[in-house]
Formats: structure tokens, sequence, C-alpha cells
């Protein structure tokens, strides 16, 4: 793979990724058909921490962090740095001078699969980050790699300029080209759940309210009495 | 193992069970002989988060979380639910929808070796869950399980009906037979532990406190000075 | 090799000392030539958690911790903690007795590579304690083991009076007899950070302020436009 | 938990053991109504190894094979040794001295979560044994444990006395009381199975055997040809 | 996602798959430009397996080996089928039965980022099969997933019609309509490294062929004795 | 650190070596006083490998392996090269080319915390390596590193000239000056071993050899029979 910068891809609809973001994780993973999700690794540096843009991806080697330094460049307004690696690496590609740098340029946040460092300087600044590592470990800057390519992060591709949603939860990925359907499907979901969550809290059944009582019958769960001796354990020598 | 959902079993003692959750995680499980503790992998959705109660057990597939929306039909005032598969699942089984239809029940928790989902909303909403995992992966409402039988999470056999005590130290099952008898250790170890730790705050040493002096010297421990040449280390080379 | 207890080893020097720990893990890591990083696995108990001590070591067996009541004694004030053992271990060796003891000696913290327990207490008290696992599973007490010989945590080796660093990016330990050099680099290094944020924080780009693009020519790093056909993608079937 | 070495209990059926054995791990875990497997972590010592027995079960305290040495006196021809510690253990706690001495008492075999040494002469020896972790580490023998207890390994109680198979493909316990039921309900399956193998050596599909055509439709499995324009793939950009 | 199963998509040029095979792993990866690498968990059932095919892709949910089936007739002579999950599954998505029908198809081989079970039946007969797992824990046939999508194994997009070369350096990815591309350029690497080897083995030095000298100068690497004083070590206290 | 490379270390014994190697790494391990062994994620590229060797130890970037070839010319006949990484790395440092010139220049063997690749061809040539890893992802050349400076691995000091012992237990360093002295105590252990061997083989028991009884009476382990009523479970509910 010969190493390159793309330079100004076309980016998702800003106002759709600001839907997005006020949609959540969990429910944009849903509207986008149980798609996009980046794994259960990525954790946010500080609780709370919300963000949504616009990916500007970078690959970079294990141990080496030069292709960050170069992807700053090509952050805007709005956008989002998502970092990989091409082999798994848990060192420390970005503290507070790196997230500094972005935050002047308007960045919305950083998600890497490595590690990060200065964490309460990033806490204290309130700048979003998710990473699956903390590491004080430093990098080098001796290696090539790309900035906005596709890369694939929990075996999700993200593409330069789709949209990125990161929370409490997680992070997802929406392909550029489908930001709106997702906030349209996102938001009938949002009511939907609306109207469920009432309906739960005022003490509806869920399997009532999902109608799954027939598809038990059809399962062939039974109902037995705790004193019925149907209740059987199966944890041996009784 | 036929899939069957246990109605009414009988509960542990409510208020020995919400003595056990003022005694805290580490204290029950030393009182129980040190046993019931499951794991070390289980952590609370936010910092703080503590609970007591009775477990509705659930057993479900991997990536398939429609027993637990069964469950939730079984749960009362002071249940708490206790969710493991068959085989090991990180999906996001639980999220706001369900705490809130737990909530509403009066349930006292939530433990569930899986993923958990909606993170920012159920610590808004302050319900106390312990997961193995946080992911937005939804799962499938399609294969059967069981509610309400043992099921075993880290070696541990939880029966429905058992206390369960959970706090940032992780999460302990007390068999629902054995609780008054836990509460009495429990009570007397809390009185020695406050003594202990009032001759520790004044600086009293351990090793005196508990006599281990002799027992260094069976072992042969040796006090040497650091300057004596006895000090040896064994790195190699020097 | 023989379980001994060195008594009184030297200490760093108390005010190099505390100035690392004003620098803080990730400029004293740099500053002593990326080296003495004890890993990415432990974790502070409480977030915003920092200290800086000279290090008293132990070495304990699996699963037990009586060497750790023989370390108490050897405790001074301005001394911290860390605990390592023969084969890994995630037991719960240390909870408010012995953090309690710790304080009350004026001990600057508590590192360990095990697990602890009664975490909650401890966020209270505010003692600042490093830890790989969170675990109520308590320890016996019966094997020997040393204190204050030198430990490997993460393939790092901390000898006793090392002065040891810990924040919310991890811990990292400093040699006895380098403390004044890492200080007087970290310094340098801390002006130059300062320095370079400022930059940053005002829009001077990395690859400028480092002179990055000649070694990008040098490595075939080139600049192309999204439309331009060459952001080849390898991503197959297209 | 008081340490106690029970004495002589009952043993599953020896004929019903070696009919077991015959059929196999996996044909086993169905018969048993896909219950009673050890995990997917232990792991023969060398290629091939198959073993049948009735279970001697030790609970040893981590790093510490004391109670090891207390089992092998109540193992009996037909016994097959099965280990666990009440934390996880890497640790060596087996080598070639103590399956010496087992294969002198006539045990069919050995089965640890911990590690195990001496691979090579283990098997040269022939004698099987499967376990977590393959390590040099030895332990010490210092503290108490429990031999015949029922222990828990990857979620299932193995009973003394119960039936444990183990071959390439892991290792599964059935209750004492069960193995009749199994090897009926295993000799039917392997009938069975042994059909659908001629079937599907002859090129008969699994769809059409197992009639799953139509749950396809229900499911709304569509066919489409690659060249239809259905054929779509989610992975953005195109 | 809607499931669906694509039926006779385009594959890779025969000839291009089978010399691929021949080229190994490790030149394949090299010769596609240090690409399609599928991690580096999937383990041959069988040392020494060998095998080169193109893809039939299934993508299962976990626990759920429904669409395998169904793949099975997707399956055509010098097909590789290659299995992974919608969340991760360690369960025994195949055996004995699914293999003897790939066999019976003429199937080149099977990949899996699942578990597998039967693995001394698999051995005996040859069947070539890698996989991250090997668990007898069977699956249910409940839920839709799709056959011949483009899927992700470790972060590696594979589409359907891809060369999929595995030994026991791992398995590797080829998209289609680059396999002449690699063949050529792994023959070239092939040439080359035999020379290499030539020279190696008659006592050449790698950096003198590589020429690495010059860089060692620039990158600042000396030299130096033993006994010069220079050989610092940086373990502390010496 | 400044990059170096240390010519000509001291090695140990030659025939020390040789004689640790036949006493393998089991007793080695013991006979140092259960010291040096390098962890238990290291295992053989084939079944069976055995070597012993003096260390020519090598620090790598990650991703890089630059530094392998350096120390290549450093390798004397009877040397056993060890890699390191400064940040753990997966990628596949040494394959056949590697191996070939090692074993050009009368190499003993190859100790790596990385990735091998070329598994086939080295099982073939007979070489003996060692890895935590399999993998076919290739290295950069990119950065410095060291040659013949102590390294650590899992937590063990391995310095140049070192005795390094590998077999199928893993792999186990003695340093350079105890050589002689390990070499007596494990032909003491050896020879005592061989005896205890003995009197197991022919029945007797290593609770009555090592006098373990009173120990048990001590810790009060109590035998008790399983009709007795005292063979109690604590698995609940019963």
């Amino acid at each position: 793979m010969k190493p390159i910068v793309v330079v100004d891809p076309p980016r998702a609809d800003r106002a759709d990724v600001a839907e997005l973001g006020r949609l959540g994780v969990a429910t944009v993973f849903e509207a986008a058909g149980r798609t996009g999700l980046l794994g259960n690794l990525l954790r946010p540096a500080w609780a709370g921490a919300a963000a949504a843009g616009t990916a500007v991806t970078v690959l970079c080697q294990p141990g080496d962090n030069l292709m960050v330094h170069v992807a700053i460049e090509q952050v805007g307004v709005g956008d989002l740095l998502v970092i990989t690696t091409t082999s798994p690496s848990c060192d420390g590609y970005v503290g507070e001078l790196i997230t500094t740098a972005l935050a002047a340029r308007g960045a919305a946040g950083l998600v890497t699969t490595t590690g990060i460092r200065d964490v309460a300087a990033i806490t204290k600044a309130g700048f979003p980050v998710w990473s699956q590592w903390v590491s004080a470990q430093s990098t080098v800057r001796a290696t090539a790699g790309s900035v906005n390519v596709p890369i694939v992060i929990a075996n999700t591709v993200v593409w330069p300029g789709d949209a990125v949603v990161a929370d409490d939860d997680g992070v997802v990925a929406v392909p550029r080209l489908r930001t709106a359907e997702v906030v349209q499907s996102g938001r009938q979901r949002e009511a939907k759940e609306e109207q469920s969550r009432a309906a739960f809290a005022s003490g509806e059944l869920s399997i009532d309210r999902y109608d799954l009582r027939p598809q038990l019958d059809r399962l062939g769960v039974r109902y037995v009495r705790a004193d019925s001796g149907e209740a059987d354990t199966d944890l041996g020598e009784n």
C-alpha cells in the first residue's frame, strides 16, 4: 500500500451529523440497520464525553504517530480524527499537545484504537477522546502511513468523511451517503422508544408490548411453579 | 435442558438482604466463608452504584435477550435481575428501556455477564447496573432460555431467590438459606474490622495485631540491613 | 530465592520525588529516556488520584498477602508501597485496613499488580491506590516473600528507594540515583512542551514546528486529491 | 469453607464411563442436553490424547498444590483427577512425578485449570492430560483446600464420581446419576449422525435433510444473483 | 442489513488461486502489498494443513450456524468457506458433518472466526480447517444471516470470490481482481527470497545484503565493547 | 536510552550451558531457586523443539525488526538470539531467511516475544524457535534499538551471555555467573527426582514421601466419609 494523504475528501452533511450526535450511539447503530459499531473496546477518556463529527482517518504503523501529525493539517471545523494502526498498538499516540492542536482547528473529537496519555489534562480541557488504552509510552515518528484512506476498526470500515458518533456507549460510524436515511430512521426509532419507555415506566410488560408470548409457546418455554418438582436444575448429585 | 420459567421461587429474607447490602460486598464475601464472589469482571455502570436484592435469574443464548423480557414479569419489589448466557456474549442485552421497566417494578438492580448500553441514561436515572461489557450491539429475540433456574457466573452458582449484593468491589451471592448466618457473621466481622481500623489508624502494626512474627520466623524470613551485603538481588551480571 | 526483609534502604531525594510528582507520569517517562513505565494495566482506584513517593517493594506469593503486612512496618513518611507477586494474581491483596495503616504512617500511596477491595472506602478516604484488578477475593497469610528487594513490573525493575510517580496516565519508576537528572530533563521538557502547547493553541502545525515535511518526502508520502483517481482503497471488488 | 477430604464417594458406572469415552466429547455434550462442557480453554498436552474416568476433584489455593498430593491417595483405577483453584492460577501444578504416581494407581487421566510442566515426559509416557496453561513455574505446599467436593470449572459443576470425558475437543462432565441416560441418548445420536454423514458424503444438502428452507422463508432470507444490483454491501463510499 | 444469499458470484481465476497457494501465506501477504492477513488468531486444526480456494462467505449471528448450512449449497469445487459472526462467538459452528458435506462438494477448505469441534475426525479426514477456537459447544439454527456478502475478519474485508490462502502461518485473502498481479509479484518475491536464502545459508549478513549500515549510522546506533564502560544498562541501583 | 550494539560480551560456560540444556527447563527453573522463567506465553514453533545457548539479546521497536538484522552479526556458534520489543508487538519479526542465517552461524535457537512466520519451513528445517505469536505480518526496518543490552521478558532480566534453555515447557534464563551453581543444584535435583519417580511408579504416596500428613493436621484438613453428612457442599438450595 503506497502511503498517501487524501486532501479534502467530501464530508457528510453537517446538519445530519449534528442530529446523529443528538440521537446517540445506541440509537444510531439501530437506525443504521445494526451496522457501524466500532467494537466494545473504545472507551471515553472521561465519563460523559460525547461527540459527533466527520471522519478524518489515519493509518499508522505500530508505535509510530508520524501520520497523526500529518493528519492534523487535514482537520477542519467539525471533523473528528479517527486513528488506527496496521498492527495492534497500545502506545500513547495522542496527548495534550495533539488534542490542543485539534481543538484549535475546531475538531469535534478524537477516536483511536491505540493508547492516549495526559488524561488529566485532556479531561480538564473537556476535549472528547475515545481510546482502547491509556499509556504514557510515547511513539516515534519514523514510518509512513496514510491519511483519509478507508480504515477498518473492529471489522467496520470507516471512510474519510463518514459521520462518527461517540458517547458513553462507544463509537459508531455512518457512511457519508447514508446519513440522511439514518437520521430519518433514527428519529422514528427515537419516537417509538420514547413511547415504549413511557409504557414500561407505567408498568406495561415488554412481552406484551412486543407480543412475545406466542413465540414462547412455539419455542416450548413452559411456566412451572417452584414447588412443582418440574423446576429441574441439572447441577448433579441431588 | 428444557426451557422453563419458574414462577414465584422463595426469596431470601428481606431484612437479611438489606443488612447484607449495608455490610457490602467485601465483608459479605468474608462472612460467607470466602464464597459467592461473581468474579472480578463485573463492573458498575457508574461509580458508587450499590445494590442488594433477591435474585431473579436468567439464562439466555448468546446474542439473544428474549428471556430477559420474559424475566421482567417475574421481578417483584426488591428483586435483582441476574443474567448470564450459555456461551460468552459481549452484546448489549440491556439498555434504558429494560432498566426503566425494572425500576417501575421496584427492582433493586441488575447484574449481567453480557454488555449493556444507554450508559448515560442509566447513569442519569441512577439505576444500579453491573456488567462485564458496554456495547451498543443489540440482540435478537429468537431463541429460548430459562428464568429462575440456577445459573453459574464466574464458577459461583446463583439460585433464584439468593441474596445478591453489589457495589464498587463487584458482586457477591449468598445462598437463600444462609443469609441469617452470614448476616450474623458479617456483623461480627464488621465490629472486629472497626476495631482493627481504629488500631491501625493510631499506628498499631498488623504483624503485631495478627501476631505474625512467629510465623515469619518459622518461614525463615530474615531481616537484613541494606548495606550488609546480604541484600542479594539475583538480577544477574552484577 | 531466600525470603528477606531489607531494612532502611536508601531513598531517593525527597525534593526530587516531589518535583517528579509535579511533572507527572508522561513527562517523567520522557525525561527518563522513555524508560520506567510500569505498563498500561495499572489504573487508579479513583479518577484524579495522583501520588509520588519512594518505593518500598513487596514480593508476594499468589493469593497470599503476608508480606504486605510485613512491609507496612518498613514504610515511612513519603514512601509508596509497590506490590507484585511471583505469579500473576488478581486477588484483593489490599483493602481499607491496610490503606488506613499506610495513611497512618504517612505513606504517599500504593501500587499493586494484584487486585484491591473496599474501593468505596478507599475513594472516600482519598488514599491514592493503583491496581490491575478490583476484587473482593481475599488472600491467605501462609507463605514467605521478600520486602525491599528489586521487583519487576511490566518488565521494569523497581528497586527499593526508587522514585515512583503515579497519576491518571499510570505509574512510572525512576532509579534512585537518576532522580536529579530526570528532574532537570523533565523541567526542560515541560518548558518546551508549554511553548509547543501555546503554538498549537494558536494554530501552528506540528508538521511545521517539528519540520516533518522533508521526512514525508523521503518516505514517499504523496498528497492526492480525493477526486483524482489516485485515492486508491484496496478494499477489493470495486 | 472448611477444608475436607471426602473418602470413597460413589462413582459413576464404569461401563457407562467407558461408553461415554467411546462416544467422545462432542457427542456426549449433545447427548447430555448441551450441558457439562468445561469451557474451551482446556487443551490436551499432546495431540490425540483421549480419556474417560470418574472424577476425583481437587480445590487448591492459587500457587499451591498441596491438595493434589492429598488427592492422589484418593485416586483408584479408572479415576480421573480434576483440579481447579479458588482464584485463577497459571502455575505448573502437575509434572512428571505426579503423573507417574497417577499412572501407577491406574488413573485414567488428569484435567486441570492450572498449568502443567514436564510436557515432553508426559507426552513420551502417553499419560493423558488437559490443562489451560503450560508453565514450569512450580507451586508451594502451604495451604489447605479440599478433595472430592463439588468444584466449578467454566461455570459447570463437577461432582466427585461424575463421569469425565476428554479428547481433542476439550473436556465434558456428566453427572454420576445421569450416565445411563446420556449413554443411551448418545448412542441414538451417534447412529443418527452416522446416517447424516453418509448422506452428506453422497451429496445431500443439510438444508434439505434438516428441512431448513421453510424457516429461511419465514426469516425473510432472499436469494439474489450477484449481478442483480440487489447484492448490496454496506461498506460505504461505493 | 437484510439477509441475502448471493448466488454465483464471480470467482478469482483458478490457476492464480492455485499458484497463490503454492507461494504460501507469508509470500502472498508481502506480494499483496502487506495487506489481506486475517489476523493472528486463526490456527489450523492440524499442523501442516494448507489450502487455497475462492471464498464463499458466511455472516452468522453469534451462537447460530443456520447460514452455514445455507452456504454449503453455494459451495462449488475449489471454493473455501469463510465464516464470521456479527458478534464474537467461540461456539463450535462446524464439525465432522459439515466438513464431510464440504469435502463431498469439492471444497478446498474452511476458515472460521468461531470454534470448531470433532477435531480428531477432521484431522483424520485431512480436511483443512482454520479456526480461532476449539469448542464442543454447539449452536442453534434460529436466526438469519447472509451468504456471499463482503465480511470483515481482523479488519480485512473478504469478498465472495476472493482468493483465500491458508497454512501454518495463518490465513490471507487476495481481492479477486488482484490475483494476477499478486501472483506475478509473489513469483518475483519468491525468486528474490530464494537468492537471499542461499546467500544467508552461505554466511552473507543481511545488514550487508540490505545495505543497512548507513542507516544505522544515521540513526546513531553505536558499537561499543562490553568492557568499555559504555555498555550502560539503566536497570538502576548499580 | 541511546541505541548501542555491545560487541563480544562474555558468555556463560559452554559446558554448563549444554548440561543445563540436558536438565531441561523445569529442572533448571527449580535449581535456580525458582527464578528465570520467561513466563508461560512463549511456545515452540514445533512440538519437541529443545535448545540451550548463550543469549544474544535484541531490543526492537514495535513493528520494526531492524535490530534483529544487526544482531545476527553478533551471533556466534552456540549463541541463542533473544528478542523483545519496547512495546508489545505480535508481528512476524522472524521467518525462514533469518533462521537460515542464524543456522549458518551456528546459532542454538531463537526466542522472541513477538510473532514469527514461515512456520512450515522452520519446522522442516528443524531450527528451534519459541515465540508468543505466529503472524505473517511483516515489519519495517526504520528505527533504532539495541543489541546485547539487558532486556526483560515476563519480568525476568536476560543479560547478554546468560544461559538460556528452552523446550516444550517454555524458556528459562540463568545468569551467566550462576551457571555452575545451577548445574550442580540441578544434578542433585535430577537425582532426587529420579528416586521420587521410581518410588511413585512403585506406588509410594507423595504425602508420605514428603511427610505432609502432619501439616494437613495443623491446617485442619479433615477426612470425612461421603455418606457422613459432613461432606458439605455450599452450592446452595439443597
